[in-house]
């Protein structure tokens, strides 16, 4: 049982675990695996006081080396979901669970448009975790779309299990995919079903039946990490303590709405750390 | 006419000039004169994401590097009144006014109990700069009590024009005070007066009766900065924007409250500059 879990490996997580660390509090991050966000491509970032001219990946390594110096445990895997225990909030990383008393939630700005029928089907055929829901469609078929690499370690594991795998991807890179996988390189146009579950993927020239579909995005959307989080024009509403509506969740950086500024993400971990800390003495 | 005017000389007030002068804003940085403050005693502050083991100092220098290498105008002067005129502002620093279209107040922190009778009779013989005001008092005996060296320069003024000068150091240093004016070494009990204005200061072992009493403090108390600014808690009220209740201010840092920490205030002047920058594209 952790004090806190931060789920979120940008500028805002960085920041807040510091203050954690520096209150003695028991903690973890989820910083999910490294890839290339808009902060990162930054050449030049002038507007982080005191650093003056430095490039998005250097400032980015200079925050994670801080966080590692303070001795932060930082890890590279992804939380999907988080369960609310009343007392204590579970998480889960797909292939296992955590504790913790608080959760401070800063796992960046989703840009994305959800694919038509998306939300209506989301937990009936459409999931965000192969690893979680995976053994669930046990020789069945499925398709996977994918904005990232990580999504071909999900279609490679899922092509252990299920019958038939297709594999969707949104971006431009090669893709290490395992014999018999299908990739199939065409536009998303929408997801459809029946009353109880969806079974159809329509792409720009074709249409797959399928058990199952997944969409791997790079930002997972806030609303489904943990159910009766409240948001606000798509972001996580907070008060000026970045506590959400939740009790002893908090969050902060882009997730919690614009500007999407390194420096806003900065100050907005250390009061959301310092308000979870305020949090946990109250409570325990 | 400037774009925007910075009220503040810490963390919060540089980061906000940054963000003014990236985008393109005219500006002028009212920092007052340096005084020793909190964050320059730190001796190693730990919890400013990418800058570890830092002393208050040496961040502060830092900052200020980074706002002169961004050719951001810094004044060492004092605001100590800010006129709403309807479309834009008139800042008075005591010897010179000055305008903006937008202020940003970074003003910090003020730590300190009023005086028995100072909001009392604030305006009506007790006042908060004796360079604005003594031209009034021409002639007519004046006590300064001050929290730091600057009262000595404000003494040093008045005893040009009043007939006399008495004045408290709240502070232990070396004062350089010119003849004629009396300095008293007694603690502050209270000011007192009749129903039109204050003309007594009781002090632990006496008590003056003067015309006018002015109060040097390290911070103004930020209510007396501008009328009809709300508050909250003693600080200023501000929204997730850094706007305040009085349309084209902003407020960043320690003056919007707990907590008082670097990367909040380093936070909140990056969000309160980009919504000046907002409100001066929608105005203008």
């Amino acid at each position: 049982m952790y004090d806190a879990i931060i789920v979120g490996g940008g500028p805002a997580a960085y920041s807040a675990s510091l203050n954690l660390k520096i209150r003695n509090k028991s903690l973890l991050v989820f910083a999910g695996n490294e890839k290339t966000t808009g902060l990162m491509k930054a050449p030049q970032i002038d507007n982080y006081l005191g650093m003056p001219g430095i490039s998005g990946t250097e400032l980015l390594e200079a925050y994670k080396r801080h966080a590692e110096e303070m001795e932060v445990e930082i890890r590279k895997e992804k939380i999907y979901n988080i369960l609310n225990m009343g007392d204590y909030f579970a998480l889960n990383s797909g292939s296992e669970f955590y504790e913790a008393r608080s959760i401070i939630i800063a796992a960046g700005h989703a840009k994305f448009k959800y694919f038509e029928g998306e939300r209506e089907y989301l937990g009936r055929g459409v999931g965000y975790c192969a690893t979680c829901d995976g053994p669930l469609y046990r020789n069945k078929s499925a398709a996977i779309i994918s904005e990232n690499e990580e999504g071909e370690e999900e279609a490679n594991y899922l092509s252990e299990i299920c019958s038939q795998v297709y594999y969707i991807p949104t971006y431009n890179h090669k893709t290490k995919l395992r014999e018999g996988i299908k990739m199939i390189e065409e536009k998303v146009l929408g997801i459809y079903g029946n009353e109880v579950k969806a079974d159809t993927l329509k792409l720009s020239d074709s249409q797959l039946n399928v058990d199952v579909i997944f969409i791997i995005r790079n930002v997972l959307p806030v609303n489904q990490l943990i159910e009766g989080l409240e948001l606000e024009d798509g972001s996580i509403r907070v008060d000026r303590s970045m506590a959400t509506n939740i009790p002893g969740i908090f969050a902060c950086g882009d997730c919690t709405g614009k500007p999407y500024q390194i420096a806003k993400a900065v100050g907005e971990g250390n009061v959301a750390a310092l308000s979870a800390v305020k949090y946990l003495d109250t409570v325990i």
